[in-house]
């Protein structure tokens, strides 16, 4: 498989005019040798170009992974003294004879900290975006990878069905994150879930990206759940907002708006439909109720292997969806300093529409009490 | 005090030539803000300069989290439109007057993402290494600090110790790890752990940086477990090595040597000495036994807010040790596909010495059966 992706980033790369990539460790990198690594102070970077075996830079405590890559590398290992580090990256551009090439970067990937190797390394050489090329290879996903995601949604809905019971007015937000990332362990998630869950409540729940706090639940409150699991490199990533206790009025017309709005938003998608056409019927059903000015955000985003990657649902964005494109679907309104409502499930693009990989119930719910 | 940590900063840029730093999300940025954001696609940046109040670059949808910043700043939210967000960076950049300027950057947490938006904003800056200056305002912690790190420790060791009864022959090396981490949340970790376990058995353990497999225990196996807790933002970690049944003698030897060397180490830190004087400390005891070829990595790693920070225990470290300084001890003695001991516990230096934060059994143990 990893050899076809190879082959695949080669085409690639010829499109986007790169002579080579330079990858370090993250999704793309899994994606491209099947091995994990993490983020570390020691750079670890992988140089490639066609025709030639991947030169391959990492420290030489991280040498025994090298019996687990899937193809022919030339590895260059450096010892624990930073200051002969740069002999590595000499040697791996040299192997390849990248000196004056185009050498294509990983923007959201690469940090200075490789970048100013690599420069010293390769005289004259050009850097260009690789972004778009790199994206390219991970955006539609086949039928063993959609596998995968599928389970990490199941694995995510049966861990916060485990939680529902046990939320309790004078429960903190805190509380409740870390119980359901034990259910999510539980119920089988790769213990690196793909982020921390987002509890919030009351006036938290405006915030759409509100850390978890200590905040106790209260009777009146919105909750906005939004929590992921991971399965062999796949995750989720959904969000179900629920009432504690008795809420006003309003806060339960929004979250019939928003959930009409994620109908709407999941039924747009299909091949050849632009993402924006996606936030387009989300959005309208949020503004033809008057609640266009709390919808901050948009609609959505690719998910995969990484939580937010190509496509994006977003107004300005005319990429047209094709099968096994993967993304969500999360339309929100956010009253400030009174109460958040999101409602977000995980779609894939068939051959004929789209298909939502989530199914827990949706509607207007009181817990807690 | 973050206030203290802004003029320590200033302090810090002066004696670097620094007129400015772009901070972006990581421990830094957490450290001088007391506000954490996730590292994702949208660039966050804070511009600091002495006698300014600091420039902010932020997506619109985390403009929330600005009432949480501890002193004035200048916003720049932006928009969902990537192609509009240069716009937010140039304001940002005119506001403190930053072109042509030295615009320091921390090369293990900025991005080519980040990079080319301040590079294209900033016409004529410099832009040199801060790391320097930066690690040198973490690099010593105060009593609070070490306080929260004392307790990531008893979580830690805590969680560990409540693993250790369901340790058995048969047991997977993933399935350990999935425990250890629920027992981290019960225990009182902040629920984004600082790493996910190491468990590591048999051949496994001797690579240093094992991920944990579907490798069942088996009686003869060395298990390495390294992990770690976290704790209102500082962590802690930890490596115990245990023997699953009856192992071979020269595995044993192995442990007791580990063992002596971690003593050596520990022994060794004071207000003074070199950082190399506690990795020579801990090698010579393995030299001397005969397996210094086996101990491939250096003898530790600062610790705090980030797992792997100044000061860094290796031979060619001649930074001097000084009270409040926290860092790791964790020999190991690796037999490659055979089995690995390491043996790791967290120091402070205090006035007089240093004083081990860990005080878990590090002695030989059976453990399985």
């Amino acid at each position: 498989m990893t050899h076809a992706r190879l082959e695949k980033l080669y085409d690639a790369m010829a499109a986007a005019n790169l002579d080579a990539v330079a990858i370090n460790p993250g999704p793309t990198f899994a994606y491209l040798t099947g091995v994990s690594f993490h983020l570390m102070e020691r750079p670890v970077v992988m140089f490639f170009r066609p025709g030639k075996d991947p030169a391959f830079i990492l420290p030489e405590l991280e040498t025994p992974k090298l019996e687990l890559m899937p193809y022919k590398t030339q590895a260059f290992p450096y010892g624990e003294i930073p200051g002969e580090w740069i002999n590595a990256f000499k040697k791996g551009i040299q192997a390849l004879g990248l000196e004056g090439k185009a050498i294509g970067l990983e923007p959201r990937a690469l940090r200075i900290l490789e970048y100013r190797f690599i420069e010293a390394a390769a005289p004259g050489a050009t850097f260009p975006d690789a972004a778009s090329a790199l994206a390219s290879l991970r955006i539609t996903k086949d039928a063993d990878e959609i596998a995968k995601m599928r389970q990490a949604v199941v694995i995510a809905q049966d861990a916060l069905k485990a939680c529902i019971p046990q939320i309790k007015i004078g429960m903190r937000e805190k509380e409740l994150a870390s119980e359901l990332t034990m259910q999510l362990l539980k119920h089988g998630s790769s213990p690196e879930i793909p982020f921390f869950p987002i509890v919030s409540s009351g006036p938290n729940s405006a915030n759409p990206h509100a850390a978890p706090s200590d905040r106790k639940f209260q009777a009146g409150d919105m909750l906005v759940v939004d929590w992921g699991a991971a399965y062999d490199g796949y995750i989720s990533d959904l969000t179900r907002t629920f009432a504690i206790g008795e809420v006003a009025p309003e806060y339960q017309k929004i979250h019939q708006i928003v959930q009409a709005s994620n109908a709407a938003g999941r039924a747009a998608g299909k091949p050849g439909a632009p993402c924006a056409a996606v936030d387009k019927a989300a959005r309208d059903v949020i503004e033809a109720a008057g609640y266009g000015a709390y919808f901050t955000h948009r609609t959505g985003h690719g998910i995969g292997m990484e939580g937010h990657e190509d496509p994006y649902m977003r107004g300005d964005n005319q990429q047209l969806l094709e099968p096994g494109m993967c993304y969500t679907v999360e339309p929100g309104i956010y009253l400030t300093s009174r109460n958040g409502v999101r409602v977000e499930d995980n779609m894939v693009v068939t051959e004929s529409g789209s298909e939502s990989l989530s199914d827990m119930e949706r509607d207007f719910r009181v817990v807690g009490v």
